[in-house]
């Protein structure tokens, strides 16, 4: 049985878990969730998420929150030692990655985005200022490296291009950042790439 | 020979990689660094961690920023499967509670007592009413259950569990959240257990 995404289109995080399975060929339901109306903050999305937040990741008796643990398993369950291997060095490479997710870029281009598409109360300055922080510094680590670790497209890639490439919907633009661009292009580029609006 | 951590005592996220270590028996060179000369900032420091932060983590040719992945790699390479087990719903159990250390305790009662304790000019009521929000959803949790994941100790209670006992420093009192000092305790009842100044 195909495990179950509670989805909503415009969300890259959600969006990440359709990427990831679309390029490891894993099957997925994804079942819109009416993000207006609140769905997700009453049962029984609730009682599977009670942070109240999507995505929701369903996979028989397995109930997984936070879009970057979901690429963890999927990665894990599907894609070998390819995408997230499990040697020390390689694990905690690929993790470090996935924080900058959570972190840098969760407070950089996605805050940014959330104020001007979807009217969030924050300090979009500020916002801003953190998201050309972490694009500096991708734009370092990308001038030397294709990949963010590893020398490979890992979890990492797929975790944190997202708000990367929506930036521009938060007035976070990729201009004078030259080897981002060309980085978020190769992910593109991987056989079996989907996309979402803003992408 | 050992590990070595580019360390400061005061800091949350140097002590989980200290404490970890402590707990599985890892020997580990702490170094300290002159934070508030700024040596984090400049090289050789810059050098290994261009993001210009502390805990830095160096193992032979293995070289780690963010304290997350450094608990990950402590975990995989001393602790077996005990801390962090290596099958995909396990796995991902326990990285989703990494990213609620990652975000939103490091945007609660960390970000209180870095306004409180050290001066940094960042809005401290939203950093205590979101730290008052995750404490909320820990108590819940910890209610009805001994430890964040799989039940028993993981590198997720030891990611999760400092900044929530330094909260008093950022004015984030833990009254009124008995299951979270109970869980609090029993993290500080672990054999080999370590502690810092504030906790």
């Amino acid at each position: 049985m195909a495990a179950k995404l509670y989805d909503l289109e415009l969300s890259g995080n959600c969006y990440k878990v359709r990427l990831l399975s679309a390029l490891l060929g894993a099957p997925l339901d994804v079942v819109p969730v009416d993000f207006l109306a609140g769905e997700h903050k009453k049962p029984p999305l609730l009682d599977l998420n009670p942070f109240g937040e999507i995505p929701i990741f369903v996979d028989g008796d397995v109930v997984l929150r936070d879009s970057q643990a979901i690429l963890v398993y999927l990665a894990r369950k599907w894609g070998g030692e390819a995408w997230l291997p499990s040697d020390p060095a390689g694990l905690a490479q690929v993790a470090a990655w996935l924080m900058v997710a959570e972190n840098e870029i969760a407070r950089g281009p996605n805050d940014a985005r959330l104020h001007d598409k979807f009217g969030y109360p924050l300090d979009v300055e500020r916002a801003r200022k953190k998201a050309h922080h972490i694009l500096g510094l991708l734009e370092a680590h990308l001038s030397r490296h294709s990949w963010l670790a590893l020398g490979r497209p890992t979890i990492g890639d797929i975790a944190c291009m997202p708000y990367v490439a929506l930036g521009h919907e938060g007035g976070v633009s990729l201009d004078g950042y030259p080897a981002v661009s060309a980085w978020v292009q190769r992910v593109k580029d991987l056989p079996g790439f989907i996309s979402m609006p803003g992408i």
